[in-house]
């Protein structure tokens, strides 16, 4: 199976270079009969949009999503649908100069090696705008998933060496480093812009939770639900890191430390004492909330000067022209969060045929 | 597309619970041509097999495996690779009495809540059992990468909070633990045999690298080799985090240092001064060592008492019998190798059509 | 996808050589639950086994069929379940003095082609013993879809120039040949007689049946019931043809005649006045009983002398040894009954996901 | 795996309804560094384009198509190629009063069966228009095949009872019904004529031919040649039959006859005395010509009035407007091609890991 497809049977195609006519996703798979809306599309395009404030990349992308098919009369068809966004503010041009050069950090040079060519603006595939699509579609996702009372939350939890130490969902969407600690937003901003106007850029680490999910779902052995979010959120550029629950911290504990114990609620349904797994156990869900961790690294085009070479491997110096986000994590929140929802509505259609 | 297949085109379906008659794996996409012999196979077996030291489980399963398809006179004839390990030491009466109870820290819950019932004989399918097909496959997957000039090697990197400060090769595989610090094999046994007489169990860190990999392997988006590791390595029970080259320490850093610098090295080829990314640049080799780490949990099972209930909602307090690993880590290091093993070769294959 | 592997989610890897150690399947995707035994199995394989009668091979394989996962207590897990044959009567040395020589009508040569090496003892992977898997997956298939209503049957309806005129299912199981017609039957076992006298063989025409089918089933584009029958029908060995409905018979056809016409039944339903599309529109089945037919070729192993060569080109004299059926047709009957089971249960299954 | 995908690693997913904005296409897998340009898609487009003569419909579709993706300074790049023709003279006007109207022979209610609702504008995605990405996608593939030495060429067999006596390859694209045997092109096209006077159409039957195969390609057992073309042929609309080689005609014939002797030709290589198995052993290729028919259903909408019901049962009398092929052989050629180029390409680079 070649690489550009994601899902079991909620499927994604995505498709396009950053600085090509368009990119776009094809969903397959989706059921027929729901109703949806270019809006509710645009709305989680616009999330993930550059240009909305200071510390993120000044590219001036409208990203207006087009439907193209598999919608009619505002209803899902069951037929593919296919979403596009066009490319308007490609600046090509800033990157000719360095056509042959391999910007460190980036795919360039892995690219050459792999297929002998690439299309060299703006990263082409290797892009971060490839996670249109996937946004695109995970709308989609994130509409049938809130029809069955699944909500699914993203936010930074550290950057650099600042950390949150409360989460409050309300206030994420307030500021523009999608911070959940309202007294580590402004560090984090100061933090940002410090790096910013150093030349350099900064990592961090986002936490996604997604509650309200129903026990049951994932598919052993490998497709359990933790595998699946994994494989979807590592194939995101700048991601070094996954874990579930408790994640590293496991390595320290003990298993009377680390086992969540159950009991009988007071409706009479059973429950976990703690959440050490994550909402997970054997790659199913157990009724908890879903709770990931990914760490992100620090951008890879900085302006400061980089040493490298060029295909022919001469030296080069290179400093990074071409605008970008000095920390990828506020704009990594919405994408993080769409490749969750993809993973949970691909399992929540499947796990219709678990038992006979 | 069910749950119990792994891989593009090297694509392996596992299958069998522990208790059951048997376990195994088919192999299909193995190229025609390969020499093969059970005792390979079975040599990669050995070294996953419990009951050889006093820090693992003392089951004794002789796990011989036996090839029932797809190899003739001594070489691979291109069709599927069934390979089988019958049970002997199952010892399921031991299971008996907890049949209607959720141990905790297992699937037993999920199961049931799942598919409506379960194997509760040794935790059935969700057990560590399961990953027998892996290393099998693993094994033929190991000898067509050497042939490449690949090899990976995992070991124990910490446990509790024992941390190797050296990667000594040659020491891994010369202790119980498979500790790659001669200073630390010792510290480590003794915390082990400490938490298995407290009737705990204790959760570490296995690192694996690969080495003399070409560059240009991978299929992004979906199919980067780390999505693809992500995938298969938290497939395996027990695992809670995976992370590649720095993985969470990016959390922490500038650009200027996280980036890999690129040089012209003295035969004329293009490398990398440092290795940070892990080997992998936009989900493709680049040449260097792929470097990934894994955090795996504590032992589910412990004799200490814990509390829990059954399947009717009633508390339990429940000692679990049966023999289990007091640290998962030593015996994941085959496993891990395993997983990382079959992604390798699936992208060795696969690079073949790349290019036109 | 490498090619031992069929379905959508009801998916069937089968695996296994003609002479080797064993044959086999695993069906993964079957719902958790279902009531299956050993027993009903293996009354499938018994009416696909040989040396039943003198117009089929004298090759005694008793063909029994063990479950080795996926099934506990009588019911399926929803785990893989891996079902064997274990190979007894495979008489290995009669194709020793054949190795290298190239069978007429047989894939010696295109194996030795394609992989380079091949198993020549009963014609390996290429033999029709591979459908032995598919008979066992096929029989839970069929118990899926008799909970559901659905039932279908397969007969000769023709042979050499020999063809039915009614079709009585009652008749089928009665007679060797699996004919439909009482008429036809002895001239049809004369007519096969004959030719096995004569060292020869002989084509024919099955058709099969399914009734009960719910509307609805068919997952367009790629996968519509069509699709995926003609594959799943395509690939056993010996099928040189398939057709739906009317078939090749609407090439002369117009419109109008071809055409079938809706119209209100007594029960408020809606149905067809006539069933030249063989119970399919547009791929998705319509309610009328489905209806294929399927060419199959006459053995290609016969005891007449045939002129062939050897792997290095030397003219040889070839006088096939070994006991063959001189007439596939009989024998085929339960395994394209297999195969439109396995596609029809598949479709069921995913139907549940069609609609939001 | 839901339906839209085709194809091994070769992989093409088609997209759009009829009357909707767009159709289009999606191919992953395609190596890099192909040449390939627009107006090299846009001749195949032009092929199928309706329009052209008086024996098809008279839709003015200009299906001008645009690559989207994947293509840079004129060579794939290995990324997903999407490409895409929107819609024109798209007349849905027409199908408004018919919305709610079962048209006889389409997939009209099988569509309502399935989804709850469809997009009733010209068959929505059940139209032949759906075919266009297959065309698309296929001019990639034949592009790759062409370098290959290999040439795959469809034309009309037989319409209504005239048959070609004989193939002349340079006279089928010279006359409209693509018809190889310049004797009967003018009683083809008188046939044609005088049905779609009388309001009716006819069915026919396609031959397709490729020549230049390497031998060795096919991937046993359930991605054989013939497998992976009956899936991809059945799959289009409005076909009922598929054969290769001799097809239907085996049932009445001897082994003796049937096979296909080999030996050893002139340049040393090894060949067959006859073409009765079509270039397929086993489901691999023999070196010899590929050969398959098919058999294509007359036109479903007709101008004669014909019964049907509307949705809530009534019954209609209906006289299909819109512009409609009398026979759908013509244009079935090149969408005929492209599915066998589509099946040969895929196997041609799978091929590439057949042995070690």
């Amino acid at each position: 199976m070649p690489g550009n497809s994601f899902g079991n049977y909620f499927r994604i195609t995505t498709w396009g270079e950053s600085h090509g006519r368009a990119l776009g996703v094809v969903v397959d798979g989706c059921p027929a009969g729901l109703e949806i809306s270019e809006e509710e599309i645009q709305y989680e395009m616009d999330r993930r949009r550059p240009g909305q404030s200071k510390i993120t990349t000044q590219r001036k992308e409208p990203d207006k999503v087009e439907i193209l098919s598999g919608v009619f009369e505002g209803k899902t068809l069951g037929t593919p649908i296919t979403m596009m966004v066009r490319n308007v503010d490609a600046i090509s041009k800033s990157y000719e100069d360095i056509k042959d050069t391999y910007r460190p950090g980036h795919a360039d040079f892995t690219y050459d090696e792999k297929y002998g060519l690439r299309d060299y603006r703006g990263g082409g595939r290797s892009s971060n705008r490839e996670t249109l699509g996937r946004v695109a579609a995970a709308a989609i996702a994130k509409k049938i998933l809130s029809m069955h009372g699944v909500k699914t939350t993203g936010y930074v939890k550290q950057i650099g060496n600042i950390v949150c130490e409360i989460t409050d969902f309300d206030e994420i969407e307030k500021n523009p480093v999608r911070c959940a600690d309202p007294a580590k937003v402004q560090p984090m901003i100061d933090l940002i812009e410090s790096v910013r106007k150093g030349g350099d850029s900064i990592g961090g680490i986002v936490e996604v939770v997604s509650q309200g999910l129903p026990s049951g779902l994932g598919d052993p052995v490998f497709h359990k639900i933790d595998a699946d979010l994994a494989a979807g959120i590592m194939s995101i550029g700048g991601i070094r890191g996954f874990e579930v629950g408790l994640g590293f911290k496991v390595a320290e504990m003990k298993g009377s430390e680390a086992n969540d114990l159950m009991y009988k609620k007071e409706d009479g349904s059973l429950g976990f004492k703690t959440n050490n797994a994550g909402g997970l156990l054997g790659g199913i869900t157990n009724g908890e909330n879903l709770v990931v961790r990914i760490a992100i690294k620090p951008t890879s085009s900085i302006s400061k000067i980089q040493e490298t070479v060029d295909k022919h491997g001469n030296p080069k110096e290179l400093k990074v022209k071409g605008r970008h986000d000095p920390c990828l994590c506020p704009r990594a929140v919405p994408i993080l969060e769409a490749m969750v929802n993809l993973v949970l509505v691909d399992h929540l259609l499947i796990s219709k045929m678990a038992k006979i």
